[in-house]
């Protein structure tokens, strides 16, 4: 039985990606070769990257911008370091929303001075800090969009004198925003892009060669940019893989598209939530709450086990909450389709008949 | 037409392997779950990284002799900066064979002083620099056991009284050496162990610790082996499989029986290159000569567009040799069938006789 997946991360991917994926394992483009063997430097992988890459900024509008897309490896964790190492001269700004951006002012450090403007840390991240101000004299301020663990989300983003940098690690194209109101945008792609190995990297090439330090060539984003993501091997299969998922997102309209369906999806789990008195939901604030991943708890823990039951057998996993929140979270990233948060919400509504 | 494979990496994997591979991409192990999207958190993921990293210390024989094997993402040339960031300390000693050797000497020069101990870079790199002596005081020797671009490879390794550190990226698990002789082996899975994505890094955990810097977490050896491997998301796919090319690498007799198959496939074509005029070999000593990549060219560049068209009617691909020699490269890794090698010698002599 095909279950209804919704793991927080590495996580669900169109079946017809799927399909795609496993054929080209088997025989990529009728050449008799696995994608898995051709060489980065083959014709037939060259497109991809390209193709990759232009995706990636059409999906978010940001042809013909000053903009670069890279498909690095390493993850988000490694961004952490690289663009502290690229960016900070001098002092930075981050705002503190979660595991993640706990993380990445600590890799910051070790380039320079790291002020944590604001931070939910108080109340176990369950809301999204507001009303901080950005000093001017900043290299550039750092935040998390979606804060994958907590099931919190940045609805706005500030208005700042200084470069603005962004992990969107879960929830990019899932949102129509401004995104050209930010100078660097990373992204682990196995959250809503891909599957893990690869992470997109978009950034305004006029903010680099700003710092004074000498910086290893893998680390440098210069290198990556001259060699057009292809400085050394890439992630082959992820970066393939990550574009068949684009292109399936471009056949369905695009970023803003598919932003209808995600809030559609959103809005029927968290009314559910609100009305059944046997959940409730983690994050405190309404207007923070993650239209990707929705944390929720049972108001009684003994009925941990029947609910628990039930999801099984309706095929539902990868529900767990992370062991820092507990409870249960439903990552509901783009590939997910609306029937199965109908079947979660109905499992919720059985739970309470049957109670 | 299945194509013989001569790639020299992203390169040819065993037919077996990709089949599996495919599968798990429609339902991992009945799990009604594609292998991208199951969380590197799952137990079933788990049992694969366990798998992935004690089969490859059972295959060099390093079980229980204070090793640790790694599955990091960023590819050998993440290394080149992980190893000096990690290692160096005042200085260390290079011996430089080639284009990798050259970019790994660049690289440490970033965290301390480099000597190049000896050099074949006079002649283009067609040969093993031998008598050299690496001095008492330096941190580690560096050393690269097969360069994929020049056909040459390392036969023996110095005795020290430092560290040994050694890419193996295009020969690790092809031959029986006493591989405990080493420090740190590190190798990019793409040309001998799986697909592009993952690094392979077996550490003798008694080398660390010793260098004053901070180093930050994500580069820092010290974070993946306390996190086994799992500091950050792995490249799941990839590491998966690595595992399932080292799992058909056991059940064929391992490294010992592997490599008797290589140095077949290796004596064969050479033997072809050395008694056919139109051909001759790039490497300048017999001994330096490479079972995993043998470069050779036309004697005489008119017979090109014959011997590439014989080439492409064979369904041979891949023979092309880098930019930086020219001519032809024939690699030849485990998965590589002898039927594969005697088809080229077969096209050949099908040139010489026609000629």
């Amino acid at each position: 039985m095909k279950k209804h997946n919704f793991s927080a991360g590495p996580s669900i991917l169109p079946q017809e990606v799927f399909k795609e994926a496993a054929a080209a394992i088997l025989d990529y483009n009728n050449s008799g070769l696995s994608i898995l063997e051709i060489s980065h430097r083959s014709k037939d992988f060259i497109a991809v990257m390209e193709k990759a890459k232009s995706l990636s900024l059409e999906l978010l509008g940001l042809e013909n911008k000053g903009y670069q897309a890279l498909f690095l490896q390493g993850g988000a964790s490694t961004q952490f370091v690289m663009l502290a190492q690229n960016l900070l001269e001098s002092k930075a700004a981050y705002l503190n929303t979660g595991t993640w951006s706990d993380k990445a002012i600590k890799e910051a450090r070790f380039f320079g001075e790291v002020i944590e403007i604001a931070s939910s840390k108080d109340k176990n991240y369950n809301y999204i800090p507001k009303n901080y101000e950005i000093p001017d004299d900043v290299d550039y301020f750092h935040c998390t969009s979606n804060n994958t663990i907590y099931g919190t989300q940045l609805k706005e983003f500030p208005k700042a004198n200084t470069p603005l940098v962004c992990d969107m690690s879960s929830d990019i194209f899932s949102r129509n925003i401004d995104f050209s109101q930010f100078s660097l945008i990373y992204a682990g792609a196995q959250k809503n892009m891909g599957p893990a190995g690869t992470t997109l990297v978009i950034i305004k090439e006029s903010i680099l060669n700003k710092v004074s330090r000498a910086i290893p060539n893998i680390l440098n984003y210069n290198s990556h940019i001259d060699k057009e993501s292809m400085y050394n091997t890439p992630a082959v299969f992820a970066v393939y893989v990550s574009m068949l998922n684009l292109q399936w997102l471009k056949a369905r309209g695009g970023v803003a598209a598919i932003e209808k369906q995600n809030n559609e999806k959103a809005a029927l789990l968290y009314s559910e939530i609100d009305r059944n008195s046997l959940f409730e939901g983690f994050v405190s604030r309404d207007e923070d709450r993650s239209a990707m991943n929705a944390t929720f708890n049972l108001t009684d823990e003994t009925f941990k086990e029947p609910f628990e039951t039930l999801l099984k057998e309706a095929g539902i996993s990868g529900l767990n909450g992370h062991r820092s929140v507990g409870g249960y979270r439903a990552s509901m990233y783009n590939a997910m389709p609306l029937e199965s948060v109908q079947l979660l919400v109905e499992v919720m509504q059985e739970l309470e008949n049957k109670i």
